[in-house]
Parts: structure tokens; C-alpha cells; sequence
């Protein structure tokens, strides 16, 4: 069944449980590190041809149920007017963070059919090698993600700046969410547009907040892209991690699919989302690197969990790391294909 | 009423919610810097005159309900035979961490009253100082915490080489707990010994696990501990952050406090912590460098959340951090206090 992963986003019946991984496409397979030894990760994003190669890679080695677009949360920020670089070893590193009014109101509203045009042409690309063989999936990042970022220049550990521009600045701390989810709207509804059958928000770093701060500064927001988004009828996966505590206020900002990180057992998850929603998730990536009997108890563990559900997608609880085997990802998408197999 | 901290640990009827901060001593005290001039870090922990000197600068700056002795949580893995050394904005450096039997074999179950005297002489020349004024907390760090600066050198952020050991040698890693989980007992035994009237145990990292991992890999080893301080008569705090989906689990192992973090809310953890428990928390330290009226805003929301618990400290999620004012921090403690007179 071609389409068993869009079905399960839409709670339909599935001859066996989808599966895909998040950072399927990267490091951990040598035919990735071959396109990288000659280009560079945002080569790769901006050059359609080489994003589509790369996002093929897991579903032919893998035979996952989905592809996911291979891009990168923050390929709208030059585009704002903020570059940033990858600095070996040390993830994004931006030179001029936005910390103040000035740096805010000087954010771009681009066109993405024109600034992210590439994405775009990838995305079509990619519909033609997939077209009733896998769906696509496309992807962006949260509002308070991205912001998170753009304020630090970088990976956080406290979001010390952000929380203070947040806390500090409300009105400004509005505004500069207010773009940034006019951006993300616009980047995701252009996938759409160009093809995209389904899409991932990645809220990644918003388990650094607590329900209330989350339902004051940043729930709006991300309503404001989920709401427009349901207007499509692509289903929306919305993702993040450490959100054990802020599960209910997701749902409310919306999408067809909550994803959950391994730290929330499905089962509860799914008590507490309530019916009307599918689950994805959540085995903890690290466990693809243990024992076969270990990792089959866990995967038997997260189907058991996830028998509730009116709709659900394996997946791991955040992106595979890039010490990992493939033989292992190989042997996981199997190994739920076979237990669930109806 | 001098010990309604210690009161609200057993759940007494106190006049007001008691407050202390996580790492209340520390860089955001003009006092503490004077210190940190002269002396490194681990010589302020190694000197007892400088250790208590610096652990009372809180407890008469801002009129906190509770000292919390200043120490380190590696400070057990010297004797251990694990050397380390703070390297500048990077942390703790380990150069030989625990990888193979042969390094968890080595490992020395150590006497904390000879090998550590200079933490017990702390904790005598303090009580001696705030005899009958304020109660003084001692502390040490939870075995999955202490693993994973053993076994990745420093902190971390997947725990990958942690996880690794612990999935794919798990007789190895329940022997490495069993040692871990012995030496932090004597440590803390003997701290109540020397006089410490409250013991914090910092899980801080075991958030990184998911709840199945939790109860098949710590939980036993947790329980070593907190059963044999609950033959004390001293109030025992159960700490650890991002621990949302582990709250149960947590009180399972024992703790006549559990520390939430901020992430989640103390009215859901009250209800699923159940009775015969207080808990402790939850400000963002962020909240801290806001503006007064939110300031405001959430300690009154954590207050009305805490208002079923039949006993509760007020403290924030995590520790204080540098830049943070030394007022605000005095001003919380105030208006706690004020806010809950009886």
C-alpha cells in the first residue's frame, strides 16, 4: 500500500503501521557522505538535484513509507536577510543575531516562488521519481524555534536571550513571531503548492517552555500556520521535543498528527490528546544501536502503546544519529511492518 | 518560624511557603565573584572555611529558607579514581571516562569521611554558623547523572555514548549503577552523619531517558539510595529536570520531596505524585530577569498550582544563572512570603 503512511495521518485503515525516520537522509549512510564529500549541506539544500538524490537515498536503501524533503529548518532565514553559516562541528552559527526592535523590523517577508525557488523545483523533482510509489513529505520550522536561533545565533542550551527578548519585550516578542509565522506559512503552503502531500513542523526546541509561558507567547502563532495549513488538505505532522508537559496546548495550535518525542509513552499521549488526532513517534533514536532483542521489546513496546490510536506513524523520538547503522533503520522498518501487518 | 523549610519537606503546617534557589551561591553574587577571584571553583569546594563562607553569602543577601551547602556533584570522582578539571566556558573535563569493564572494575567505593573530609568539615563548621537560624541542605548527584559525565567525558547532548553502554552491556551498566549508586549512599550518609538536615539528590540528566528505559536501567539503583536515607530521619529531595514523564517513577524510588522543573505544572504533578509527598518548585530561572508584573504573574500561578500540596517549596525549575540579578532573587523570597502568610 503506496499511500499507508497519508492514510494513518488521516486515520484511516492501513494494511500495516507507516514508518519513517526523522534525519533519515544524512550521515549515517555512506551514500550520503559520498554526495557530501564533494558538496557542502547547504549545496546540497540549494541545488534541487542533489536535494532529491539525497532524499531518495533512505527510501530506496530502507523502503520507508515516506521521503522527506532533505532541506533545513533555517533555509528561510537568508532569505529574511539573516545568513548564517554551518561551522564544523558546532551546528549554525549566525553573525548577526536579532536582539533588538531594529533587527526585527528588519526582517523580509520574501516570496519563497521566488527566494526558495529551489526547494521548490526539488520538491517537483521529487514528485515525478515518487509519484504513487512514496509520498513526500515537506517541512519547516516553529516560530519559537527558529526565533530561537535567530536570537541566540545559534544552539541553546538555557534560550537564555530568547527567554529574556520573550519575557522582557512581549509587544516586540509578538511582532518578531508574528513575522516569523507569516514566513513559515507562506514557505509551507508554496510545498504545497509544489507538491508536498504532507508536512512537518518542527517546533524542536519548544519543550524548553512551560505550558503557560507556551500558551502566552507562542500557541497564537503557531495556530496562525496550522489553521491556514488545515485549509489544504495535506495532512500536518506538528513535532517537537520534550513536550511531554505541553501536549494538550499543541493540539489546540493544531495538526492532523502529533509527533512525540520517546520521553512521553504513546499510550498517554494519546489518553490526553483525545480522539480526532493521529500519533507519531517515538522510539528513542539511541536504541537503534542496541541489541536486536532489546530494540524488538522496544519496538514491541510503542506499538503496544500506540494500539489506541485512531492513527499512528512510527518514527523515532527525534533524528537518527549519525553513528547509527542502516542496517539497523533497515531492520526496524521491517520489523513494525511484519507486527503490524494486517 | 526558622525551620518551616524542613517543616514544609514533611508536610507540617508552616506560616509561610518556604524559598531557596538552585545554585543560590554562585557567579550572580557580587560576593561570590570577590571569592572566585582568588580562588578556582574546586578550591572554594576543597577549602571548608571558603566552602562555607560562600554558602551562607545567599542566606544573608536575600533571607532564603534553606542553605544549600557549596559543593560539586562530581566531587565523588576523584576518590573514585576519576580525575577532572573545569575547563573555562567548556564544564567538567574528564580525560579517561568509563567506557569498558576494565574502567568500570576500577572504580573505588571510597570512604567519604576520609576522602572527602573537607565536604563533612563544611557541613560542621555550617551547621555550628546557622544553628537554630536556617537549615542546611547537603547534596550529590543521582547515578544516571554521575554516568553520563563518566562515560562522555563532560556534558552531553543525545547521551549517546551513555545510552550505548547502558543498551548494549546492560550487566556491565547495572554493575557501574551499583558502584555509583553505593558510593553516593556513604556520601550522603555521611553528610547527614556531619550534620547536613535536608539532602538533595540531583538526577539533573535522567530527563534524556524515557520511562521504560528509566524503570528497567535507574530506578533500582535510585531506590538504594533514597531507601537507605529514609532510615535517617532526614528530609530526602528527589530532583531531576525534564522529568515530566518520569514523575511516578520518581516517587517510586523513593524521596519525601520530588523536584519538578519548570516544564511541568505543579497542580499535574501533585495529582500524579499522589499523597504521603511535597514538592519542590517551579519558576523558569529565566523568570527571574523578567519584568516585575510577570514576574509576579507566574510565581502567583505556581503558588495557586501548588495550593493542593500538602507541602511545598518554592524554587525554580533549575539554578540561577550568572546574569541574573541578585535582586530579583531577594524580591521572590519576599513576595513569596508574602503571598502565602498564615
Amino acid at each position: 500500500m503506496w499511500d499507508r503512511f497519508l492514510r494513518a495521518c488521516r486515520r484511516e485503515p492501513v494494511d500495516a503501521t507507516p514508518v519513517w525516520f526523522m534525519r533519515q537522509a544524512g550521515r549515517y549512510m555512506a551514500e550520503y557522505r559520498a554526495v557530501r564529500a564533494k558538496h557542502t549541506l547547504l549545496e546540497i539544500c540549494r541545488i534541487p538535484e542533489l536535494a532529491a538524490e539525497v532524499t531518495l537515498q533512505p527510501v530506496r536503501a530502507l523502503g520507508v513509507d515516506a521521503a522527506i524533503l532533505f532541506a533545513d529548518i533555517l533555509l528561510p532565514l537568508p532569505p529574511m536577510g539573516v545568513p548564517f553559516e554551518f561551522a564544523a562541528g558546532e551546528g549554525p552559527v549566525i553573525h548577526a543575531p536579532v536582539r533588538t526592535r531594529a533587527d526585527v523590523e528588519r526582517l523580509r517577508l520574501f516570496d519563497p516562488e521566488e527566494d526558495l525557488a529551489h526547494v521548490l523545483e526539488a520538491i517537483r523533482i521529487l514528485r515525478r521519481e515518487l509519484d504513487g510509489k512514496t509520498p513526500l513529505i515537506g517541512f519547516g520550522g516553529a516560530p519559537f524555534t527558529l526565533a530561537s536561533y535567530l536570537v541566540e545565533g545559534g544552539k541553546s542550551t538555557h534560550y537564555a536571550r530568547t527567554k529574556r527578548l520573550m519575557y522582557g519585550e512581549p509587544e516586540l516578542w509578538h511582532a518578531f513571531m508574528r513575522t516569523l509565522s507569516e514566513v513559515v506559512r507562506r514557505y509551507l503552503r508554496a510545498q504545497v503548492a509544489a507538491g508536498a502531500q504532507a508536512i512537518q513542523l518542527f517546533d524542536s526546541w519548544v519543550g524548553a517552555l512551560s505550558p503557560v509561558d507556551y500558551a502566552e507567547f507562542i500557541l497564537p502563532h503557531v495556530k496562525h500556520i496550522l489553521s491556514d495549513l488545515e485549509a489544504t488538505s495535506v495532512p500536518v505532522i506538528h513535532f517537537g521535543t520534550g513536550t511531554g508537559s505541553l501536549l494538550e496546548l499543541q493540539r489546540e495550535a493544531g495538526g492532523t498528527v502529533i509527533g512525540v518525542d520517546y520521553r512521553t509513552p504513546l499510550d498517554d499521549a494519546i489518553r490526553r490528546l483525545g480522539p480526532g488526532v493521529a500519533v507519531q513517534g517515538n522510539l528513542d533514536p539511541l536504541l537503534l544501536d542496541a541489541p536486536r532483542p532489546l530494540l524488538m521489546r522496544r519496538i514491541d513496546d510503542v506499538l503496544a502503546r500506540a494500539s489506541g490510536a485512531s492513527g499512528h506513524i512510527f518514527n523515532l523520538g527525534h533524528g537518527i544519529l549519525p553513528e547509527t547503522s542502516p542496517d539497523a533503520a533497515k531492520f526496524v522498518v521491517e520489523y513494525v511492518h511484519e507486527r503490524t501487518r494486517r
